[in-house]
């Protein structure tokens, strides 16, 4: 931490900053400089009492110098993460999650599921809980949506990839899924991460629409924090000024991840586009910036689709796109999983 | 609802768009023009068909017309909402809500409400839960706490205005408080805003940090359409690239609210610019915006402050916004509540 | 200047970082920290350095912490700016500046300052030059426009506001113009700054779309460091994700900016909002903020205007809101001028 | 264009609508619906008498349908554009542009043309004139840069790319220059986009750091609409929220200007990120979104650079990008040029 003075501060409120300091049980440094005096602080593990010290007179700015998150980092973590999910792993590859925005019907679900398996798709994914902008809109099928997730795995083997908007929701849904997915709009719903921190199985977690890279990774501290390591991080666009997409697709936020964290970090171009035609150019520039894998929406057929139907691609473009991730994968040497 | 064609859609295009609306229930209306022909909708009461009709060979776009929300527009309840609120009233005046952020101990919370009670103000806040983008932040004192803001209200006839952060909670909250906050971050956590569409407390809605207008007021309309029609909201800062303030306070959206919508809107001026000195302005500009009240952060102690301790005004800092905001209120004939 | 080290630097690379500052002719405090090692440097005038400092190994990252504007800075000039214009003043009361978007014809400007200077005001605005998105929309009047903001001035007495939109014309509009205003778009046109800061007359220099504190501050300070010190700054909304309003109007930027500096800040309510029926609510309210002004299209005739249309007040509307400043300003004790 | 009544609008205003609309010389389509009524026009050019329809009584939203940009348009020019430059072209590839921010030295930028041409780039960036935030800042070497930059293309045959900032430098410029740039915060300087128009040479046009797509393409038609079609659209990062890097890279909008135009687009990875380790990811990545070349900051010896230091790669990093380039081309079959 680093205490700025203000030019005209006196000595004796450079004093009582650097007393308080030690107060607070750090050590103070005061740099005397040209115009201006700075104290700065070692010693603290974390921000507790920056708000406070900003309040002493003469003190004009105080900065935090080091990043909150322990478990997530990879200071403390320097290999990425891998881990096994449902016949397939994360983490050391590009893991294909591929599937509707929502279960519609046994048949709609089993037969994207079976359709996908034969492109080599080892995850589906398909929401039976939707969290809709309208009270009035479509909210998904529930639990029977549930059962046809399960009867769609036993089908094909394909693990399922599916959202918990609740606590309560999370244990029937746990049976069923192989990886817990957190939406945009709940990445910042404590009570469900502290749950999802008991839980068994792997935890999707997507970045919060106008969530920064910290607020981000903290997010996934919760869920670490309390025990579930298996975090994948998924972004989806954030809002912006933009209006040429659905959301901005933040794709540099992709090897800055990777940079600071240890976990897998994967990405949606259905949500960060909101329009099909757009999906596949930035699935290979989402492969190409070292994400970790995709989760795209397919739909047999996305003309009738109840959500999502715009952003959707229909069965012939996922093929053609997994036929054109190929060679690209193929000439980074990173395996399609 | 209305569809563009693209310039060469032949005329079996757009014959086929206009069968489609017709097949959905609607109405079409095709309206050729010098470039490109548009087909106008009308008949239909939401968005539904609105994504999939986008997908049709030769559209270029579809554009929605009619607003989604219903319970919560001005148009289907042209008067103002006012309501009773623990011996005062939100809706018909400028309400004053103020207090700290969280409740720290059972004495300084009945100071700050003995306080504010002397300067007039009839609504506490204090937050016995609290949502923190690090879980190893302290958290809020819980249950605790709910007992400490019960023994203010006994002592000093204020209302309580806390925040309920999960489903669980929402009932032993309920016992206590006057007024249920939901936090920036749980804007859109459905599950919660379906619990409290069946609370018998009105229902304070903050802003998400990254929320659109028709966002906010439809979040507003999951509490109304369950039954519950005392929702106030609260603007309290949005993210954008700004950052000599912790968020950009968006006092525009009071008239655009009050336009659109019946529902009372008031605004939180120490969230919005995160500093201080900066609250005292932006509370006159808030009244003077035409909001219906306003929620500020009080501490008998900034400097010791537990969380946001840097926003909060200390009570000599109250004291004189409140002389502040008398004289301008008088002057727009708005009675402070 | 702080310099963070990695967790897992070096003595070495400390030394030679230290090393590094000095041979820059800066100071070096090294700063042993729990984790890590931050080095403080002081005796430096500016960022100079900073960029190619953070590329040493073992270095994490380096921290900007003096603010780099000198001539516009309140640690400088304590004192407001206070300077005369046309008849009245800028800096130490509510200035009102009003009139059309354009100048669209000699009758409709010089009718409008008459009604202006009517109702008080003693600053006429209008664009004989306008930059507009389309090379196809209406581009201003031009010359013939100088014209008959000369009649209008001739005729009332009124101070003209109008703008500068490259260095070529700015001789010319020079003879006409009582404040030399600089567009949105234009503000980070060094060209065009250093141009103004020969110029005779006041700046008024507009915040850009997206810029930040900063960076407005730095461009007056080009207007500044080359000799002319009447710069006055206009909040006119910046860009976000939020719809409701053309732009989003950023009132909490004036007492930050008068907390900065000394120089006057003024609010344009109708770009910021782009709807005339916002405009009164957020005159008042940037009244209520502490602005220094306000900058108001009015129109004789709205339904009729080439450019800013649904944003300008007609004279009913003017004359009202002036009658609602008036009493807000009084209970405020700030005269308007 | 559809204007869309209110609710409670009467007949008297719906025709009044109507007529007026025929008065400006349009077509009206009446469309009565369920809760209200809409007018659609046709034969309308653009935008003009959007905003004053706006305020008719009655009338709640006016929505504009057509895009107003002409020439830039892929509806007007199916196929994409393609031009020469310097011995290699642009549009038909992926073209690489690279060099230091600015011109230091002599030896500087003649050593890095050699390295770069030795690697197979045919086009060497470097600023004469910089637009610096700081008045203090250095602002480039001017006229001795330009002779510098015709020195290295004399030595090695490279192409020169060059910002021009001003009208007044465009003829001195355009005698060294193959590409004449325009920086972001010149987008719209339309005095500046005007006289490009009469350049003999093709302009790099930078994104606006708050740029819509529309409005992007309304400043590349100011320049062709004045005769010069030779223009590259440039994407450099826009301003968010989101702080990890210097600016948000919008990759997505690679694919959506290909959509909407004919015109190549480029990415500057150097500015989008602001970090040179992360310019690589990005630069494959833009390669696999489909743009047409790349235009990325090299210097000799980053940590000594003037400006841009921290993202810019060193020669070693250069090469080892073209590297990782190479395959990943060859597996888009797309040539690098």
């Amino acid at each position: 931490m680093l205490i700025v003075m203000k030019v005209d501060a006196t000595a004796e409120q450079i004093d009582a900053v650097a007393q308080r300091v030690r107060t607070l049980g750090y050590v103070a440094h005061v740099m005397p400089g040209l115009n201006r005096t700075a104290v700065g602080v070692t010693g603290n593990k974390g921000p507790e009492g920056r708000e406070t010290l900003a309040l002493l007179p003469g003190v004009d700015e105080v900065i935090r110098v080091t990043a909150p998150y322990k478990l997530v980092s990879r200071e403390v973590h320097p290999e990425p993460t891998v881990f096994p999910v449902a016949g397939t792993s994360v983490g050391n590859g590009f893991t294909l999650i591929a599937g509707p925005c929502s279960v519609e019907s046994e048949k709609m679900i089993v037969e994207s599921a079976r359709f996908l398996a034969a492109r080599g798709v080892k995850l589906l994914r398909g929401g039976a809980y939707k969290p809709r902008t309208s009270p009035y809109s479509f909210q998904g099928m529930g639990t029977e949506g549930l059962k046809f997730l399960a009867k769609a795995r036993q089908e094909t083997g394909l693990g399922i990839v599916t959202e918990v908007m609740d606590v309560e929701s999370v244990s029937p849904i746990e049976e069923v899924a192989d990886v817990l997915q957190v939406g945009t709009r709940n990445m910042q719903n404590y009570a469900l991460l502290r749950r999802l921190a008991q839980a068994r199985k792997p935890v999707l977690l997507k970045r919060g629409m106008a969530a920064t890279l910290e607020e981000w990774l903290m997010a996934a501290e919760y869920i670490m924090s309390g025990g579930n390591y298996q975090v994948i991080l998924c972004e989806r666009g954030v809002r912006t000024f933009a209006d040429h997409t659905r959301n901005t697709l933040d794709l540099s936020i992709v090897p800055v991840v990777k940079h600071f964290s240890h976990l897998p970090v994967i990405v949606d171009p259905s949500h960060g586009t909101g329009k099909s035609q757009f999906v596949p150019p930035m699935s290979l520039a989402a492969l190409a910036a070292g994400a970790d894998g995709l989760m795209v929406e397919v739909h047999p057929n996305p003309k009738e689709a109840l959500s999502d139907g715009a952003q959707s691609l229909d069965f012939a473009a996922f093929a053609k796109l997994v036929d054109a991730l190929r060679p690209v994968a193929a000439a980074l040497s990173t395996p399609i999983r």
